[in-house]
């Protein structure tokens, strides 16, 4: 007899066999979409008493974050090539309480749900205005730290959208743990069960599953690198805000203030050169380089950077490496400089077109007719005059904490804070009116 | 001897080899991209006197357009099935003159480029400010009547978007005859060339090869039927904001006036029901039905529309046919409604959210709670108190003219003006301002 129905004894089985990547994603999407409408008419005061109550159970179960990232730590190995990484991986009771006290921010924010945009009355009576809504289920795609799982939730659900958080891999442990707390502690502060979904698989197929949950998820915000920008442009069925690279530019024009232009071009490259506003490349009026370039550089050597220049740059400053053309327009992310001297602005604003990435871009001048016609033809989420292009920044801006720098050409582009969060919803106020 | 080099005449050849699409596509997507930061900065003057100047150049050439229509109205037939679309297709003197009116007011609105939305001065003492800039490249695919190339192409210049036309096959001499003297008219008025962009071939994979540009295009803008949706939705690695379909309702409250009721009603379904915000599906609290559904089924029908009710609604109304669950959620854009008699005001708004697609809803009441519980709870572009749904347009809205009404969640929802077709960029007014 042939075995057509094998004989199984279904309770001794250990686990049925875990859902395809495809269903798993779905369930849980769906379960966010669920959500969605009730925290979008939660009150502030509900939220605000969620965060705190988030910040709260982050520090009462900091062992047990602690004890996630140790594994998440020794999977990740410390080999040398592996210790920047390895850092910014690591969780401590410092980083902790900082991530914290970032949810207590968030929870002081102004709440953005019902903010009136306008409201003007009509020839025909009605009154047309503008309320800010939630945008509903956002998808957060991140490689960046821990952090960013308790920063995003906040900023998500401050604004009333339900958040879908998909990190990296190598912090699996550690963000499974942050996003547990804060989940539950958000469920018994009168939140919504789905508010905060974490998707706790790390195979690759996820964030391509993810991609198609055009029914269920409104937005997604990718933050990471190159390959990761790729496939969300290829994949994506639902609209995207991205967080790309920053390949920024200081020109330091003709009549800059000297000192001014050095401090600005310093702090720009070297203050935190591995951010996506940190200065790559530095363009330099030719009539101004004598005066400005020959003491930058050393600045810029006594602080540990590599300086690329070009050839005219060489000529002033022997100690200078010769740029390669790929370095203009390179996203160097740590200390290296490329340096140009240009002969005019219009030639700044012609590199800057060709190799910037449009995130964010500084001139220092005391010519206000220049610094008016750069603002105002510079192509960038945001332009500068005589500032460090390291203040391109949410908190700098005056936003509050921000959710990253949108490199997207609709919506927000710059710093994404709780308003940018949100879309306008027109509300009517009729008294009968008619289309006629 | 073999033929390995085959004596050619190149010069007796009558014509090259056409590019293929994706060539072809690229091309011009490349020549939008070129023209976009000239466009961005372009005076208002200029901009408003190509406007004019577009406007008179239909007039002046309205028997090349009319004689172009002709062809693509003979190439379509008049077969009876026809007929209503024909007419859409058919353009007339006085279609072509509203036309040219259409540029006119847009050329009278103001321009959103560089206007200041914030400002202000951060502790550091930089000002930090949000400007509108133009989007870039706005690719528009429609399917609709010819109006809609003059119309999105008059929208753009004046928003200083570069645009990229794809009409549909059915109106391609129109569409071909009407871009050729619009972007002839605006280039002598200093537009640069390449800021109206017309796609001349009607190949189903000019679409494809669209969407595919992110490089050179910042936002697609569908207009048209599902399939086109589900194609822009599945393959575009730009930016989308739709134009999707309206499933709008009207909810009767227990509290509405009764008169206006009826009119609000009767008004959004007949005014003119093949548009997106006409009502599809009435809802009426049961115990106002008796007062209300008799009566106004009665004007319905009057008016030749087909009403298919709820079981209840049938017991009030004997003539009206029994609706299918299918009749819910569906857009007719025809003189057919959905009833359904409902018990509460949370019975209608879950019946919205689980029917309405998010676009236009309506309630009619004298009671102040629901009104303003209504406006806030309910999901969708424009919610309206006492009006009309029809009345969710953009000049009935005060935003001058509309590129159509974003059924997306991000960048714009409702009618999109010209306010909605820039960004905000930040600028910021420094001196010596570090990152500290």
């Amino acid at each position: 007899m042939e075995a057509q129905t094998p004989i199984v004894d279904d309770t001794s089985l250990p686990s049925v066999a875990p859902k395809p990547n495809g269903e798993y994603v779905e369930e849980l999407v769906q379960k966010a979409r669920a959500a969605a409408s009730r925290l979008a008419s939660l009150s502030t005061t509900t939220k605000n008493q969620a965060l705190l109550a988030m910040a709260d159970g982050l520090i009462a179960q900091l062992e047990d974050i602690l004890a996630a990232n140790e594994k998440d730590l020794d999977t990740f190995g410390s080999s040398k090539d592996k210790q920047a990484m390895a850092d910014r991986l690591r969780l401590t009771p410092e980083r902790v309480k900082a991530m914290a006290d970032g949810i207590r921010e968030v929870a002081a924010l102004t709440d953005p749900v019902g903010q009136t945009l306008s409201m003007q009355r009509r020839p025909n009576g009605m009154q047309v205005g503008r309320v800010r809504v939630p945008i509903g289920v956002i998808g957060i795609i991140y490689e960046s730290r821990p952090n960013v799982t308790a920063d995003s939730a906040a900023l998500c659900l401050k604004s009333g959208n339900v958040c879908v958080l998909r990190g990296g891999s190598e912090a699996i442990h550690s963000n499974t743990a942050i996003a547990a707390i804060l989940s539950e502690a958000a469920e018994k502060a009168g939140v919504p069960a789905g508010a905060i979904i974490f998707l706790d698989r790390t195979d690759r197929d996820i964030v391509s599953e993810l991609l198609k949950q055009d029914q269920y998820v409104d937005l997604i915000i990718p933050r990471g690198g190159e390959s990761l920008m790729k496939t969300v442009t290829a994949e994506s069925r639902i609209p995207v805000i991205k967080h790309d690279k920053g390949v920024c530019h200081t020109y330091i024009d003709a009549d800059a203030d000297v000192t001014m232009a050095k401090q600005i071009a310093l702090n720009a490259k070297v203050q935190r050169p591995s951010t996506c506003n940190a200065m790559e490349t530095l363009l330099v009026h030719h009539t101004i380089a004598r005066a400005v370039l020959p003491d930058l550089v050393n600045d810029f050597m006594a602080a540990g950077v590599e300086v690329r220049g070009c050839s005219k740059t060489l000529s002033l400053c022997p100690a200078v490496k010769p740029a390669a053309d790929s370095d203009y327009g390179q996203e160097f992310l740590s200390l290296i400089l490329a340096v140009k001297i240009v002969r005019s602005m219009e030639e700044a604003m012609e590199h800057i077109a060709r190799y910037g990435s449009r995130h964010t871009e500084a001139i220092v001048t005391k010519d206000y007719g220049r610094a008016l016609r750069f603002l105002r033809e510079v192509d960038a989420g945001a332009v500068l005059v005589n500032a460090s292009t390291r203040l391109n920044d949410g908190n700098q801006f005056g936003l509050g904490a921000e959710i990253g720098i949108s490199t997207t050409r609709i919506h927000a582009r710059g710093p994404m804070g709780l308003e940018e969060l949100t879309c306008p919803k027109f509300v009517v106020f009729g008294s009968g009116q008619l289309r006629e």
